[in-house]
């Protein structure tokens, strides 16, 4: 258990990207690669840096782009007080956890190929796409949120699990910023307007308070420009240790 | 809009499978096949026949395996009043409609390449394993969940929303049963154990009420005997005209 722990532990220090298994290359030619281009080779093939899907890329639309632009490394006056709000864009991987082994995976096989709910697909564009910025005081946090075309529900609208999914991931990478580890405890979420598959729409989480180990978090959906609600929840996270989740 | 129902209502009823694009015959070849065998091929490459996701495949586990022998086609005699239940399994397609035109799509590109979120991985196992059964009266369904690789959330357990997304489901498809289409308007969920990554459970939704065009659903999820309870959900879903989703 306690050796269980601190595989884990170092695994959270360690994120490890999805890497394609590197070309095998052809038996003949291996014998004539010399050791030390195989050596400079290595850091490419076997690279530890994890790919930060929080960026850009080519499935952006402009909305994704303008918002993005606007909210990365902005600072801002809000509301009567004129209080200034600087937010800071949250990295986000396809897995968390190099090494979590012991009880938690029923095999050595699920292990090795788990990924991130949100992040298992790989056609950019394709599902979620997303990017995470939180306040400097961590009461806040907004998310950019681009609804692909593998996520439907409702004929044309995205599915209300997909929507359920990103409230979660919003809330709980807040909660999260506040008091790592959480788990979700209660989402209670109304539907209010469907979401058109293919747009683009704004994720907004609220800390309401903390009692203890819990924490209470409000969350809308709303359209780009904030005139049209899609969606309201409540979510309840409670901080747990790691070795709390290792009991299965 | 009009014009756009008739065309979505007709799809409705020609269910389309996610198909491969057949590949084309090589231009020297195609003018050697006989028009007849062109037109004997058509049906094969063109088939209007769904896949059915909700039958076995290779990726269901033992547990999966016995759960779908045991509720498939099955009547059992239950409780104190010795009621008896038939069991109907319910099909399951990656897309509901071949033509969700005008509106409702923000691109014909996004159109053809919608899927549906629970569907939209190809590699069996890997994701939502699933296959629902309705009982004959329609107050209840069950559904036999294997948890992929790829929904993972906290290390080793189902994402929050992967399980919100199977409720949404489950509950969302007895809900059309009784009164479809149906939207979801409410999902009330208690998360009160983490579900271990690549286990089977069962999701059992139960119909409360009815009122008006809402109906009010309880669901739960618990370990395959009943023994250990993961999740409790309600669920409250609108009928609505499908002219009232065109509106978009």
């Amino acid at each position: 258990m306690a050796r269980n722990l601190a595989r884990i532990l170092r695994g959270c220090g360690s994120l490890v990207p999805f890497m394609k298994t590197p070309a095998r290359p052809p038996r003949s030619s291996s014998s004539s690669i010399p050791v030390r281009t195989l050596v400079e080779m290595l850091p490419s093939l076997f690279s530890s840096k994890p790919r930060d899907f929080s960026l850009p890329n080519s499935s952006w639309g402009e909305e994704m782009m303008r918002l993005y632009e606007h909210y990365n490394g902005h600072t801002e006056t809000e509301g009567e007080e004129n209080q200034e709000r600087k937010w800071n864009r949250l990295p986000s991987y396809n897995r968390s956890l190099k090494y979590a082994a012991g009880g938690v995976y029923l095999s050595k096989l699920i292990q090795s190929k788990a990924r991130l709910f949100t992040r298992n697909i790989r056609d950019p564009g394709a599902a979620f796409e997303y990017v995470l910025f939180i306040d400097k005081e961590k009461e806040k946090c907004v998310c950019i949120f681009q609804a692909g075309h593998l996520l439907e529900g409702p004929p044309g609208h995205v599915h209300g699990g997909a929507i359920a999914t990103m409230i979660d991931t919003v809330t709980g990478t807040h909660a999260s910023a506040i008091s790592a580890p959480v788990l979700t405890a209660n989402l209670n979420i109304d539907y209010r307007s469907p979401i058109p598959l293919g747009s683009t729409v704004l994720i907004e989480s609220t800390l309401e308070k903390t009692e203890g180990r819990k924490l209470f978090i409000s969350c809308k959906v709303t359209s780009t420009d904030g005139s049209k609600r899609h969606t309201d929840a409540t979510a309840l996270f409670v901080s747990v240790s790691i070795g709390h989740l290792l009991k299965g």
